[in-house]
């Protein structure tokens, strides 16, 4: 039939994924290596060319990425990213951090280019998630307390992905980047990562589940797959990675009540083009290129599974889990995988890095994906060297510093008060986002369309006055709930922080004036906020007083309203994320 | 990220399609048809292009093609395709006959070079699987009598398709076909369907189940999905279309244990790259065309609506079924779709026919897909003015006609016996394909592979007799099957045939005679088609007596070895067809 090339190459490639998951899973191997070594078979770098063109199979395993970060997100929903905890976040963020440095210097000890050696630490710092739940899988380890953690790690590295791709692109684009730039950036990826969050929170799930009241389920997989994409193409339009886009969409539509549904059906594509992404890898490699660069890849390799595995445990045990599970939680994200193809594909394509660096990456992700399964087997052997080797001072150490850990934990009236305090401070942050976000959108709107604006006979001064009057417009209920949160945080924090045996008879004194003095700093720290924010567009001053002293006349009126309309803003979003959890699925 | 467009594109396509599924849904409008004008809406002949490069869309649209008839065949499973029954097949063959003849006269009347009109043929000659099914089940009437009839066609001309797509192919590529060349092509079709369904049989269901056992739907998924383009590639390598191969893969999958399964995960697959495929047809159209060629599209979709209606209504009639049923089957059956669009894109790849009739294929569908819904809804709007335009001695000629069919049907005794003599010819056919297959393989081998045998040393007379003692000796257990059943069948037919009533004293020896008569013939029967089968590889006459000796005396001194061997053979292909029926899937 018509151009028959591209589909006899697919054809093919599937042909040999299937064979491929067959054997190795009969031999009880790993079957994403497999996938690999296929790939490297079949490709063109080997005699007997069997897959001519690998360029457009490359084109589709693209897709692989985005329905694999779908799927990510649909299976760490929202509600799943906030049960992680600050304390995992923290163990996680040092970990990358600490990869990022390593693959860095190791780049450097090399000889290799800062940006070769930059992107190597971006490679070696991030976990496969599919080699991760794979193992837990297949050694009946999901349920393990151990597994909850690494799940939760993954989850957490999955977020700090999207942050290295937003920066590496940019590293890549400008050369480099300054901290004030990176800082930016960050700012920018959080500020669409929490409004895109929310506004999909509110529509999204509503959404799907009136689309699985039709109760078809091609149009519910259509409609669920134009839903990713588009979240994709939008975050691509705003300069992120499709990526972001829609492991988001993921996320938010995982909050879905039918979500179950929507997994079950977006897995065979997730399966196919999985299958596909890893064969196109090996279709990229030359066994000859794999080869020369073998000892570096092998070095690589060591300092993921060593590095890994030792910042994990001890990460682990610092925040006071005990010792095992600290190890095996190590020892089950001590691999890279997927992410770092992606980040080598990502240096290579914008010609930030040398060519090198792709083959030593799969080579040193291939190492480390057939091991995995047998360093999480080992874990009682290692445990045994180490009770051997270490001393036993170090090892009393060890079990004091977790029984200090145990004694420092929140007695149950200050939990609730501290569970207290941290929601309302979340509150606040959300919504200071999304004031942030409204006035960054007047700033876009104010750059990019300014034309329409002179079309419609506005000049500079009017154009701001309005968009600026209408950003404030739209800020005003979440304003009045950033202030009345601030005061309930106030009157917390008085009763929190100031006790009687240290303030005597003044106590009730104090109190008061923290609990006043809280909303009143809030509320200035608001009014520098949105000046800062404004400046882009801030008005004439005059015009400017002017809508403030309109501003504050409409939130004194309508506050009754205002208060109403983002109850019923926020009742929304908590009903999405607090209904009950009909789900039970432990896919993958 | 790297390559970013295509993905760009194909997230685009994909956010149109949800949302044309949600709001076509909504509205109660078919789907498909949607997905068409959503793709003129986005395509480049549309001023505000937003789709840029519609090749790769439209290439990935092809694994549609695949996947469509991958699943089209494990949906009608071998066992289905043998209860479509006869008369079903024989109404179908003359609705396509007439549709195609119908197409080809009405290409003349406008004027269009004869293979044009040919395609146009084709085009009007095959009902859409999707819109008639679709139909079937939202309108809840996938339980009535008339929808088996419905399915049943709908197989029968899936069937004939693929006689189509191959029989086109060879027109478009040689201009003309020859009935010879016809005839010869349509009988390696038949080998080839026969042939690879009993190898897949025997084969690809053990498999599948083997590879269900592992519980891993990515296993199972991806390792089909290697079936189903295997198939497709070897159809493909042997000159027939990959819709043949994919379609031959699911029928036989089909007869697996685990087939629900597969169905179940394949599904989504299918769903994706069919709103792919309607929306890359879209892309494909340019509206000002469209509106160019008009008054043929519309005369085209009369022609079809009418045509295939009366003509199946006819059929369906004449074979024994009430006037309001076939009506009905009639109705349900006045549409064309996919298969359409797929013979008049490889008419276009192939430069057989005129620019302009992809447009009027396309917007002829178009037309059928939207009114087929309001088509069925009016049967009793239909039946009722039929009742009032015939005369009344038509109607009685109706129902006469009815109650002598209703006399003409067998007896109980008659109808098992029947049965029997249907199945002995049915083996006697399902064996000849398969001698006949042997030795179109050693031709073949013959053919292409002479090289090597020289190589071996052995020249064209021992390459010959080498080849043909093989050919022969792996026919010898099917030679001998054939022989005993032409035995069975000898003494069916004696019993059936020669009545004590008309033969007398005399019907004893009359039936010995035929019991040995039928067995000889067939045995003559066999050595001439022996030795015009291997004609190409026949070896000198005094090795060819020599050969024939050597089998005659193996025949008789392993009769009972080769009897065993094709038993079970026969027994492992009757377990598959024959295994308790584990199914109940009413999908799509």
């Amino acid at each position: 039939m018509h151009d028959i090339g591209f589909v006899r190459d697919l054809a093919f490639v599937m042909l040999v994924a299937g064979t491929t998951t067959v054997i190795f899973q009969r031999l009880r191997l790993p079957v994403l290596p497999g996938y690999i070594l296929a790939g490297v078979l079949i490709g063109p770098h080997t005699p007997g060319v069997l897959v001519a063109d690998p360029r457009t199979i490359g084109d589709i395993s693209n897709l692989g990425v985005v329905l694999l970060m779908f799927t990510l997100g649909l299976e760490f929903s929202v509600r799943k990213l906030r049960q992680v905890g600050g304390a995992l976040l923290l163990v996680t963020v040092v970990e990358v951090g600490f990869m990022l440095w390593l693959g860095y210097e190791l780049g450097q000890l090399f000889g290799w280019s800062n940006r070769s050696a930059l992107f190597l630490g971006a490679i070696m710092s991030l976990s496969s998630t599919m080699v991760a739940t794979r193992t837990l899988t297949e050694n009946g380890l999901r349920q393990w307390p151990f597994a909850r953690l690494v799940v939760g790690m993954l989850v957490a590295e999955d977020m700090l992905t999207i942050v290295l791709l937003t920066l590496l692109t940019a590293v890549a684009i400008r050369g480099t980047v300054q901290t004030g730039t990176a800082f930016s950036l960050i700012g920018h990826l959080g500020l669409f990562v929490v409004a895109g969050m929310i506004v999909g929170l509110l529509l999204l799930p509503r959404l799907v589940d009136y689309i699985a009241h039709f109760d078809r389920d091609e149009t519910l997989l259509v409609s669920v797959l134009g839903i990713c994409f588009g979240a994709s193409l939008l975050a691509d339009r705003l300069g992120f990675s499709v990526a972001l886009g829609a492991f988001l969409a993921g996320a938010v539509v995982a909050e879905a009540r039918s979500a179950p549904r929507v997994i079950h059906l977006v897995e065979p594509l997730r399966d196919m083009f999985a299958a596909l992404f890893f064969v196109a890898i090996g279709l990229k490699i030359d066994p000859v290129q794999l080869s020369h660069y073998a000892l570096p890849a092998i070095f690589v390799a060591l300092a993921v599974m060593i590095g890994k595995s030792v910042v994990c445990s001890v990460g682990m045990f610092f925040i006071g889990h005990d010792a095992r599970t600290s190890l095996r939680t190590g020892l089950c994200m001590a691999q890279i995988g997927e992410f770092s193809f992606v980040i080598a594909t990502l240096g290579l394509s914008l010609n930030a890095v040398d060519d090198f660096i792709y083959p030593i990456a799969v080579a040193a992700a291939l190492i480390c994906m057939l091991v995995s399964p047998y360093l999480l087997r080992s874990t009682d052997v290692i445990a045994g060297v180490g009770q051997r080797v270490l001393p036993t001072s170090f090892r009393l150490l060890m079990s004091s510093y977790s029984g200090w850990l145990e004694n420092l934990r929140p007695v149950d009236e200050n939990a609730t008060l501290a569970a207290m305090f941290r929601r309302l401070l979340w509150h606040i942050a959300v919504n200071i986002a999304l004031v942030v976000t409204l006035f960054v959108i007047g700033a876009y709107v104010n750059a990019h369309h300014a034309d329409r604006f002179t079309q419609w006979g506005l000049d500079r001064d009017l154009r701001h006055s309005v968009i600026w009057a209408c950003a404030l417009f739209f800020s005003l209920p979440l304003l009045i709930a950033i202030y009345r949160k601030a005061e309930a945080l106030g009157m917390l924090l008085a009763e929190l922080g100031i006790r009687e045996r240290f303030a005597g008879s003044y106590t009730q004194a104090i109190r008061q004036v923290l609990a006043r003095l809280i909303p009143l700093a809030t509320l200035l720290a608001l009014a520098v906020l949105v000046s800062v924010l404004g400046s882009a567009i801030l008005p004439p001053r005059g015009v400017a007083v002017f809508l403030v002293a309109v501003t504050v006349v409409l939130a004194v009126v309508l506050w009754r309203a205002l208060v109403k309309v983002h109850a019923r803003l926020q009742a929304a979003l908590r009903e999405t994320l607090e209904k009950p959890s009909s789900d039970g699925h432990e896919s993958n």
